[in-house]
C-alpha cells in the first residue's frame, strides 16, 4: 500500500467536497465497527458516495492511488469487517437509501445497500410480501452490510440466511469497474455463481451498489411456545425430538442457565431459579395449533417444567422478551465479547456444557443464547475491560470456545463472518489448500489488495 | 494445449493400467454428452480412477503434460458439457460410487460423484430422509453431474435446486492439489462461499470427488391435480393466481398444445382436441386438500375445463404420466433439439405464445413442457438432422426462442448449464465486465486452462 500524504491528498482532491470528508470527528466515528479486541486506526477520509457512479469514482481513485478502501453499512458488525487499517479510507453506503423497483408479480424487490434492514421488511410487508432475514441488528443494520456479511438472525432454521434471498448484484470491483451478476429468475445457470461468491465476502471482492432480492408471500401469525428444563441435557433432547419428528420450526432459540438467570435478574420476570435452559419456539405453518402441541409433548417428555403457549400476538411479544433482553441483561454484567459459533445441532448440548467448564476455569461469566434450531450459538463472554488479566481472560475463554466448536465439527462463524476478529482462526478451520485458493479469488478480483485488505484473509499492504 | 502424441503417450504410461483406456470404442463412446449441434472430437483416452488420489494423479499428469481433461458422470448433459475437444483425456467419475457417510442425526449424507441420483434419493428414503433434486435424468444421472451442472428437476419450485442442497465438497484443483471446501453446518461463513461456485462450474474449476448434501424429513404423499385449459392465457393467469394467492405447490408443470397433441397421439389419453395447454399440481403439505381446494378454484375462475384430483399414489402417477411422456411423445415426431430457458414466472405465457409464433415462421413443430412454477421451459424443436435446410431451421428457431428469453428478462439456461452449446450466448446474457470477471476466476483456478476448456468460456488452447 502507498500511504504517502501527497497520494492522499491528490485522492481527495479528485472528488466533489460533498462525498469526501476528513473532518475528524466524523473520521474518528468510522474507524470500526461494533467489536471488540479487533485492530483499527483512523481512517484519513470517509467518502459518501450518492451513486454507484460515485462510488466507482472512488474506487478508481483509490486504486490509483494505491489507498486501501474499506466499505461499510451500518458498521454493526461484530468480526470488525469494518475496522480500518491506517492510511486507509472508509467507504460508507449510507446515502445509497433507494428502493428502486418493488415487482409483487415476480415478488423481486431491488434496493440499494444503505437501506436499512427493518425498512426493506417494513416496505415489501406493506405489499403483502415477506423478506424473512432478521439479524438481531434489523433496526439499524443495512441490507449492503446483511449481503457483505451474509447476515442471518431467528428466522434461519426455517428460511435460511441473506444468500438465500439474493439474486443479483451490481458491485464496482477493485478497479472501478462495474459489473452485474445473477439474474432476475428463480433458477439460473449462465455461467459462475459470483453472486454467491460475493455474498460473504465482506467487501473484500468488491463493494455492492445494488441488490435483487426475492421475497416470499407473507407469513402465518406464528405460534408461540416457551419451555424451561431443569437440565441442559434435557433441553438438548427436546431441540433434537423436534427436529427428528421432521417439525421445522420459524423459531427455534435456546438460552442457558447464566443467560436466564441474567434476565430474569434484570427483568424480574421470575424464570431464573431453577431454569438450566429454556426454550423459545414458533411456527408459523397452517397446522400451527397441531405441530405447537406435539411440540409441547416433546419438550414435557423430555423433563420441561414450565410451558407456556400463545397464539395471541400481544402475549407471544411478552413470552420473547427473555429471548430480546439476553444481550441486554448480560452487558449489564460487565464488558462483553460475544462469539458467533455454529455446530452441527446433534451437538449443541455438548458446546454448552463445555463453556460451562470454560467459564469454571476462566472464573469468568459466560451466558450463551442463540438459535438451536440450526446450531448457531452466541457464547458471550463477560469481563472487565479495564483489567489487564480480564481481558487475558476473556480472549482465553473466546478461544477455547472456538476450538471446541472447531473440534464438534462446527465452524468459526454461524452468520457475523470472519472480519478481522477471525482471520486467524480461518486458518485453522479451513485447509491450507482452501487457503491458497482463497488467496487466488482475492489476487483475481483485487490483484493490489485495494480492498479491505485486513479482513477475512488479513493481507498486509 | 500441447498436443503432441509423445506428452500424451508419457501421460497414459505414467497412470495405472487398471485406470486408463485407449481401446478406440471405449473412447468414442466417451466423446460427447447427449447434446445436439455441439462440437465434439475424439478424446485420446479414457480415465476412470477408482479414488480422489487417482483423480488427483491423473489430473497431476494431465496438467504436467498440458493435455486436456474433460471430467464426466454419467454423460446425460444436453449441453456438451462433457463433450471433448480433440487431444484431451476424459475423466469418468463412474466407478467413484460410495456412500461415505450417512448422519440421520443432523440429516448429512456424504458421498462419491458417481452414485446415480435416484439410487441416492432410495438409499436415504429407507432412513426416513428427503434429497429432492430430481432432474429427468435421475435414473441414471450421477449426483457428481448433478452438482457440476447444478441440476433442477419438478422440485424446485417448493425445493430449490441441487446447490440449495451442497454442505461441502472434495475437489481436485488443475494442478493435481486436493482441497475441501464448505462445512457441516446448516449455517456457517468462514470464509468466501467457494462451494457455491464450484457448483455449477461445468468441471472448468476443479474436478470434485466428494459431495455432502444435506436432507430433509421425509415429504408426506403428495395431493396431485391436472387441469385442462381452452386458451394458453388461461393457463397462465391460473399459474398466476396460484402464485400470487401465497401458495407454493411442490410441483407445478405445464404442457403446451403441441406436446399435449403429441402425448395424446401416443398414448390415447384422449386430451388432446381443444387443450391449449394442461396444468399438472402436487401439493406435499399437511394441508394438502384445502390447498388443492383453493387451486381447484383458481383454475376454475380462469377457464379450466377439465379438472382431476386425486390423493391416491397409483391414481397420482397415472394423471402425471402426461408430463412424463412429453419428451418421448415430442422423439416420435423427430429428431430434437431441446432448450432449457427460464424466464421471471409472469413471463412463462408471453414466451409460449412467442414459441408458437416461432414455430408457424420457420414451419416446424416445436413442443413447449417444463416447470411453470419456476418460468423454467424446455421448448423442444422437432426437425430433420439429415436434412441440412431443417437443421438450420431448427437452430434458428433455437436461437430466436433464447433470444426471446433473453428480452422477457429470463435467462438463456434454467438448470441444463452452458455447456459448449451455449457459451456465445453467455456473452450475450452477461455483461462484458461479468466476463472478464469469469475469465479472471478461472485463470485464478486454472491458469494453463486444462479443466474442460470449450466449456462455459470456450477457452481455446
Amino acid at each position: 500500500m502507498i500511504t504517502d500524504s501527497t497520494a492522499i491528498d491528490r485522492l481527495i482532491d479528485s472528488l466533489p467536497a460533498q462525498i469526501i470528508t476528513t473532518d475528524p470527528d466524523v473520521v474518528a466515528s468510522y474507524a470500526a465497527d461494533q467489536s471488540q479486541f479487533t485492530d483499527r486506526a483512523l481512517p484519513v477520509a470517509v467518502a459518501m458516495p450518492r451513486t454507484t457512479e460515485e462510488v466507482a469514482a472512488c474506487v478508481r481513485v483509490a486504486h490509483a492511488h494505491g489507498v486501501a478502501i474499506v466499505p461499510r453499512g451500518a458498521g454493526s458488525g461484530l468480526s470488525g469487517g469494518a475496522n480500518t487499517p491506517a492510511d486507509a479510507i472508509v467507504l460508507s453506503l449510507h446515502r445509497m437509501t433507494a428502493i428502486r423497483e418493488l415487482d409483487t408479480d415476480n415478488r423481486i424487490v431491488v434496493v440499494e445497500p444503505g437501506v436499512i434492514t427493518a425498512e426493506l421488511r417494513n416496505y415489501v410487508s406493506k405489499a403483502g410480501l415477506y423478506y424473512p432475514p432478521d439479524p438481531g441488528s434489523v433496526d439499524f443494520c443495512t441490507i449492503g452490510g446483511n449481503v457483505a456479511t451474509n447476515a442471518g438472525g431467528m428466522c434461519c432454521v426455517k428460511y435460511g440466511v441473506t444468500g438465500d434471498f439474493i439474486l443479483a448484484l451490481e458491485c464496482v470491483l477493485a478497479d472501478g469497474r462495474i459489473v452485474r451478476t445473477g439474474r432476475r429468475t428463480v433458477k439460473g445457470n449462465a455461467g459462475y455463481d459470483l453472486t454467491s461468491l460475493l455474498v460473504g465476502s465482506e467487501g473484500t471482492l468488491a463493494i455492492i451498489t445494488e441488490i435483487t432480492l426475492r421475497l416470499l408471500p407473507a407469513p402465518r401469525q406464528p405460534q408461540t411456545l416457551v419451555a424451561s428444563f431443569s437440565t441442559l441435557d434435557g433441553a438438548g433432547k427436546a431441540v433434537r425430538a423436534i427436529s427428528g419428528a421432521g417439525i421445522t420450526p420459524s423459531m427455534l432459540e435456546i438460552l442457558d442457565r447464566t443467560t436466564v438467570k441474567a434476565v430474569d435478574d434484570m427483568t424480574k420476570m421470575g424464570i431464573g431459579d431453577d431454569t438450566a435452559a429454556l426454550l423459545l419456539i414458533q411456527h408459523d405453518g397452517v397446522d400451527a395449533p397441531n405441530v405447537l402441541a406435539d411440540i409441547e409433548q416433546h419438550c414435557t417428555s423430555h423433563g420441561a417444567g414450565e410451558i407456556v403457549v400463545s397464539s395471541d400476538p400481544t402475549e407471544a411479544e411478552m413470552l420473547l422478551e427473555a429471548r430480546r433482553q439476553a444481550l441486554p441483561a448480560l452487558e449489564r454484567l460487565g464488558d462483553w465479547l460475544l462469539d458467533d459459533v455454529c455446530v452441527p445441532c446433534s451437538r449443541i448440548t455438548d458446546l454448552i456444557a463445555a463453556i460451562e467448564q470454560i467459564a469454571q476455569q476462566t472464573g469468568l461469566t459466560i451466558g450463551v443464547f442463540g438459535h438451536a434450531g440450526d446450531g448457531n450459538l452466541h457464547p458471550t463472554v463477560i469481563y472487565d475491560k479495564t483489567d489487564a488479566a480480564s481481558r487475558d481472560a476473556a480472549l482465553e475463554a473466546f478461544n477455547e470456545i472456538t476450538q471446541k466448536a472447531l473440534e464438534l465439527g462446527g465452524t468459526i462463524t454461524g452468520e457475523h463472518g470472519v472480519g478481522r476478529l477471525k482471520a486467524g482462526w480461518l486458518r485453522k478451520e479451513l485447509d491450507p489448500v482452501n487457503i491458497e485458493v482463497h488467496q487466488a479469488v482475492k489476487h483475481a478480483f483485487d490483484p493490489t489488495a485495494v480492498l479491505n485488505p485486513g479482513a477475512v484473509l488479513h493481507i498486509h499492504g
